[in-house]
């Protein structure tokens, strides 16, 4: 029995309010007792406005080895795309082992301590399954362990390039040739205590709509995500195929399901909000690669009144900063709306928090209270950026950066402290390295 | 004679290319010579990427009071302003310089060595003139110097609460009565090493179209600004008054002429862009503040190609980080037009430049050349944020924050070292005090 002690001078507790002088007491990695106007005592202190650890949604590892390489020049999602591919096809398992260690160990720093990965790089050049055939999400479980952080491992079942269009070079290395054989593979894998295991069909343009129903055959509890609506090019192929939108599609071979994540979903018909709403599907936004790519600004708000949760991610790795991902959704719904306050602080806190940790299966993580998981993340009220705020939660929202993390706690375990990551000691480093070395 | 030498790793050398191992010999705060392929030798060494200071284009200094608690709740601009009023009206000389001297140290922090402060809040409560009539301003020099920064003050003729409106009570403190008073008040002024004078016509809100040719009449080498079209609602009240739109009116009235600056330019008619772009007016965005307010994206990429020169500005301060205001117009461009790249980094870097310098009344500044005043700010490539990138000039515009700003020299003179204010020690706490004595 491992037992430990945090106390905050504010907490975000659940569900959802600031407390003040908050002991935490923890034992296996788990709140067994919260005491509000308490003393430190023997307690470990975290100075600011400690929050539960937050939720990456939706992370492609390696799209980090593009930032500052990318962003510039003419085009649009399709030739960052090219970019994109020509990164992955020079990956191995070791090289993506020492990358996703080093952006998972930024993910830390920035308060992230669970991040679902949603992995469609499977095979080696060409297809070519390797000998431990679930070897490279393998390499992203153990980066995870490395950086301290949990995760979930979205299996994605890719198999065409296009609707009705074949795989290209790089493509090959995504495919398991169909879906029976992908979900065969995935379902051969085991999780661990750190790790969850769940499901993804990459979007209808890489899963063909007769192979939909063996993606959607997986278990129902299990996170099952998915690609919807991330450009108008991909619902205008969708219609001329299939005759429906993409999240039509999606519903109708049960893919999207209650309780699944649509991703991105920008381009949405009115109907697809409210059919998204009526079943109980969650979205999850990645506003700071969505304007990045020029996809657009989906609609939260709709969505969200529809009835549909929403989670958040960093995606493309532009940028690695929950409080910015939340941030850039509000400000992006006010640049399409000219309204203010489309979202209040506790509902955008709440997306990175409670939401993101359903969506990738860690359902009662990103709370505290008794029971939960013991992940905690200080942030620092007294930066340039924080200083001068009145209430914490609006200052986390509308203020800091992930650059105002101080302490990240996992199950009980220090990860970093004083801003220093405790197991990656210089994550810059371990960066430039990772990425030098695939550019080299 | 004061003489000083600076090294650094790489440079962004006038006009716009990275140099590698560039020495700078400062003689008088100007640079005498500039040496690339160099050592170090005795020169201090400033590692990362060097570029010249940052100029930010428009500020009001206290609204950085409202950061944290100002965000959130519904509404609108209109909303957002009762609140911003209810702390101008708290302000004195000696709080106004209190919180503008910890402001301006964040700028500092930011890289940020010339702020044009546009500035309004000229009088007493109620109006009434202070005894020294320009002390309010006074503070805003001084607090320039404590910070180390330069500073243009663009003193702001601000007459009637709205189009034929009376001004309310907290609006009396920046009135002058009419154009004549406030030409006598501001032409009072004197300048300094530090200090450049400029004026302003508050909007088309504020100044009444009869008054506007005693505002136009300063001289034309001197800077001028405006608000313009910040929001649909100023523009409808403009064309019911007076038939035209704001930027129709300002330049009939000669406020916006050469070398001029309109600020904001939100809702422009396609009329409007070609009037500005042939005129040869300049524009200066605040995209962090116009999305916060809701305001809209203006039409950035059409003014430039128009032929309008393009600064930035924090302006509200939600945020004070030149990187993002620049990556966030380029970003807003993105997601208003669906295409990437619709200004490349070094037209971006630019804008916070040299464009922002000229706007400003600094021209020369911004540019690491012989016979430039000698700015440097230094980033660091290995942080979480910047490292794996490969051209320095992109890292800074889509991957650098504020936070990556290590080293600022301003006129030879050493104002940031390691990330550390070397005259305001501790800025956030400065900012806390000066925040907290506001609501106390």
């Amino acid at each position: 029995m491992l037992s430990s002690s945090w106390w905050c001078e504010q907490a975000w507790l659940w569900p959802g309010r600031v407390a003040d002088r908050v002991r935490l007491d923890v034992t296996d990695g788990t709140f067994t007792a919260i005491t509000e106007e308490s003393e430190a005592g023997d307690a470990h202190r975290l100075a600011g406005f400690v929050l539960p650890g937050l939720a990456n949604t939706h992370s492609h590892a390696f799209h980090r080895a593009l930032r500052g390489r990318s962003h510039q020049g003419g085009g649009s999602f399709w030739s960052w795309r090219e970019t994109m591919y020509a990164v992955a096809a020079r990956l191995d398992p070791d090289s993506y082992l020492a990358l996703a260690r080093a952006v998972y160990a930024e993910m830390a720093l920035a308060g992230i301590t669970c991040v679902g990965e949603f992995h469609y790089l499977h095979h080696g050049p060409g297809g070519t399954p390797y000998n431990e055939p679930n070897v490279m999400q393998t390499a992203l479980a153990e980066a995870a362990a490395a950086a301290g952080i949990r995760i979930t491992l979205l299996d994605t079942c890719y198999l065409t390039g296009g609707i009705g269009a074949p795989l290209d070079d790089v493509q090959r290395r995504f495919s398991d040739g169909d879906a029976d054989r992908w979900a065969e593979r995935a379902l051969s894998r085991a999780g661990g205590p750190h790790v969850r295991l769940g499901f993804a069909a990459h979007s209808v343009r890489a899963v063909p709509a007769d192979q939909l129903a063996t993606v959607a055959a997986m278990r129902p509890q299990d996170p099952m995500h998915v690609h919807v609506s991330e450009q108008p090019a991909e619902n205008a192929a969708c219609l001329a195929a299939y005759g429906r939108t993409p999240a039509a599609l999606l519903v109708e071979h049960h893919v999207l399901r209650h309780g699944a994540t649509a991703v991105h979903a920008t381009h949405l018909s009115d109907s697809d909000i409210d059919l998204l709403g009526d079943r109980g599907i969650d979205v999850c936004f990645c506003p700071t690669t969505e304007r990045d790519l020029a996809d657009g600004i989906g609609p939260a708000k709709r969505l969200n009144q529809a009835g549909c949760g929403i989670s958040v991610g960093s995606d493309g790795h532009a940028v690695i900063d929950l409080f910015e991902e939340v941030r850039a959704l509000e400000m992006h719904e006010r640049l399409a709306t000219g309204e203010r306050g489309r979202f209040d602080p506790e509902a955008l806190l709440d997306m990175a928090l409670t939401q993101g940790h359903w969506a990738l299966g860690w359902a009662g993580a990103g709370q505290l209270r008794v029971g939960a998981p013991a992940d905690l993340v200080a942030i620092g009220l007294d930066s340039v950026r924080t200083a001068g705020g009145a209430d914490p939660a609006a200052t986390a929202v509308f203020a800091a950066t992930a650059a105002d993390v101080t302490d990240v706690v996992v199950g009980g375990h220090p990860v970093v402290r004083e801003s220093v990551h405790l197991r990656v000691p210089d994550v810059g480093h371990a960066l430039s390295e990772a990425i030098g070395a695939l550019y080299g």
